[in-house]
This record gives C-alpha cells, structure tokens and sequence, in this order.
C-alpha cells in the first residue's frame, strides 16, 4: 500500500487560524515534515505546537531549503528532499509537509507536491489563511471591493514595473526592498492618490503596523508586507 | 458595556476549512448575522452547520444584501443595515456577521465595518481562506512562484484590460463573462503560452474542474473561478 503527500498549510502566524482540517490531517499522520531545521527554528512547527503540544511525540523530519536564486543549486535541492519524502511514501506513510500561510501561495511545498505527482504518487492540498488577508485584517481594511483588483507582488524581485498597476497592491516579503519602495511610492505619491499600510511579523508578538508612505520603516524586517491602494 | 463586531470568513465552501477561531467566535458570540435571507440560502449558515449543528440554536439574524451595482441603492441599504447592527452593538451584544471566504477579499462585510469603525465601535476581523486558495488546491496547482506576480480580478467588471499583465491571473465570479473570456483567451493564446484552468462550485458536491481553454465552459456558474498561467 503506497502513502499519501500533504501540503498542509498552517495560516499566517495566530495558532487560531489553523484550520480544522490541517490540525486533523497533522493529528491523523504519521510523518511531520518541516521545511527549515533544526525544528525550533521552524516557524510552522511553533504555530502548530501552540493548538496541539502533542505534536512532539510524532515522527518529525527537518528538511533544510536552501535560501538562494541559483537555479541549480535549488534543483539540486528540491531533487534530493523529494527523494527522501517519496521513500517515506513508498513505505506506505501519511506524511504531512508544513507551509506556513497557504501552500499554493510562493511556498516551497509545491516543488516537491510536482515532482510527487509527475512519479505518479497521491498529492493532497489542504488550503491555510494567506499572510495577506492576516495583514489586511490586522489593518481593518478591505483588499478588494467591487472592480478593484489585487496584485500580489513577489517584493524581493523587480518592482518598478509594479507601480503602473491599478486597483490594490500587495508586496509580500518587502523588508530588503523598502527603502526603495518607499522612494518609488513617494514619487508615485505626487501625481497619484495612495492609500499606503505595512504590517511587520503580522500575528506576532512583535507584530508592527503602518500608516502612511513616512511611516514605512526601510530597516523593517523579512517579513514585511506592504499594501498601497488606490486613493479616492 | 459595548458590545463587538467580529466579521468571520468561513472558508471557501469545505466546513473543515473553517479556522479554529472562527469556530471559537461563533460558539461564544450571542448574534450571528447571515448576509442573505432566508438563512437557508445562506451558504456561509450551511457551512457552520455542518461542524457544528448547534448553531441552529444561536439568535439569528438574516439580512438581505441586494444585488446591484447602483451605487446609490447600495448605500440605502447598507445604511440601513449598519443601524440594525449598531443597535444590537449597543446592547452589548457580541456580533458574528459571517462571510464566506475572507471578510477582506470582496465581501459586503466590509461596508458595515467601515461604518462601525466610524461611530467609534469595537471591530475586529477573523480571515478565512479565499476560494481562490482553495481553488489551486483542488487543481493541485500553485498560484505563484520565486518572481510571478498573482493577479485578482473581479471579472463581473472589465477584463479586457486585464490581458497584458504578467503572471498568475484568477477570475473570480467569471460565470457571465465566460463566453468573452474565453474569446480573448484564444486570441490571446495564439501569440503566448496560456495554462489555463477553471473550477466551478469549488469545495461542493457539485464541483468541477477543466483544464485548457477549450474545456472552458461557457455556460458555467456564478461561481466559476478560472486561472490563466504564464506557460513556460
């Protein structure tokens, strides 16, 4: 009997907002894996504890990702962690793989659920709370409404291209880029009406919120997100 | 003593998908406002009563959100919808007003936050997973990758002027203009590479999916969301 592979996302950071049926399918396997070590380093791993202590008794393998652009290097990588998961699968395990967030948004989650699939294996997507709507209703605003649009923007790639874009803007992972950010944005800022927020480690304890293009910190962490809508 | 307005996501349509806390919420509030009439036509009311039964118990109250993009209908209605909610607010009444999806991602919701937060009452909002989350999960797809952008658009509105961005694009609502999507996706498709998938009544018994813009079915539901990827 062959195993099973999730992608369970865990949500945004609050333990709460776990879903029922990711903290179901973490309770029910019988392989947790986590995508940093060592395990106390892993965020998702803490999110988890938080709702469910027990989680510490299950068979846990830490898989280290590599934080680079190189796309040999990641290849390299992702190739070998899959080849370690799928002999788990092959042993006939349910194995449980944590994201934060949801696992179909930037997660590295899906270079292993691909190759899974493509060899022929069972691939099951258990959707979490995205960082953005945590940071939205942090902030008590509205992402969209009505004709707006959303464009969710990768901040530690290009963004100069992103400022012709209409409707509401969201940058996710904007720490290194926010000086530059906020010098595109005060320029924007001149001929165009901006509504502009940041949220530092939203759901955190030292979770941070900003109002304002000068409120915008450029020493900001990682992990900050930042929403420009269009002003009325 | 004053009372609170939680706006609850519930998920996009699985009831497991419901945050731990949005569940908590709804077990401890003493209100539970439904968006439609009557409350067996509430989706999101059909979503919590299937984890949890009990809610049939809770004082309900069912208010009817009209359908319409006339903008001056709109605010008669929303207003009047506000006073009905600040009154029980004042009575010191915790209030669950439930959304399905996330309550920051094109929900009505919003429109009674804004005006509660203005007359100075307490608001808070718990996320829910979108359906467009959901939607990638079913399709065993990612929305984004390293550097692709994800585009949300509400195609009730406008979509022509949606084909030249870049990256992931998701169609929420497209049920009306599947015929002309379909049309400029072809056009389009002819000078670019297009991934193109679509999922109608995501997370229901009556779920379907299609992939590639011929399956694209024009005479699909409200509730059909297509995602139309860069191909490689």
């Amino acid at each position: 009997m062959s195993g099973i592979l999730y992608g369970v996302g865990v949500g945004p950071g609050d333990a709460e907002l776990m879903t029922l049926k990711a903290l179901r399918c973490i309770k029910e396997c019988d392989v947790l894996i986590l995508p940093s070590a060592p395990k106390e380093d892993c965020h998702a791993y803490g999110i988890v504890k938080e709702v469910y202590p027990e989680v510490e008794k299950k068979q846990i393998l830490c898989l280290h990702f590599p934080m680079t652009k190189d796309k040999e290097k990641l290849e390299h990588a992702h190739n070998e962690i899959f080849c370690r998961v799928k002999k788990l699968i092959e042993e006939g395990k349910k194995v449980a793989f944590l994201t934060i967030g949801d696992p179909c948004v930037y997660s590295t989650y899906h270079y292993i659920h691909r190759r899974m699939e493509a060899a022929g294996k069972e691939v099951r997507i258990i959707s979490g709370v995205p960082s953005f709507c945590a940071a939205a209703a942090a902030l008590g605003i509205s992402l969209g409404d009505m004709q707006e649009k959303i464009h969710v923007i990768p901040a530690s790639y290009e963004i100069e291209n992103t400022m012709e874009l209409r409707g509401t803007r969201i940058y996710m992972k904007s720490g290194k880029k926010l000086a530059q950010l906020k010098e595109l944005l005060r320029e924007q800022a001149k001929t165009r009406k901006l509504e502009v927020y940041a949220v530092e480690n939203c759901g955190m304890i030292n979770e941070k919120r900003a109002y304002g293009i000068e409120q915008l910190d450029a020493e900001a962490g990682y992990l900050t997100l930042v929403i420009v809508k269009d002003g009325e």
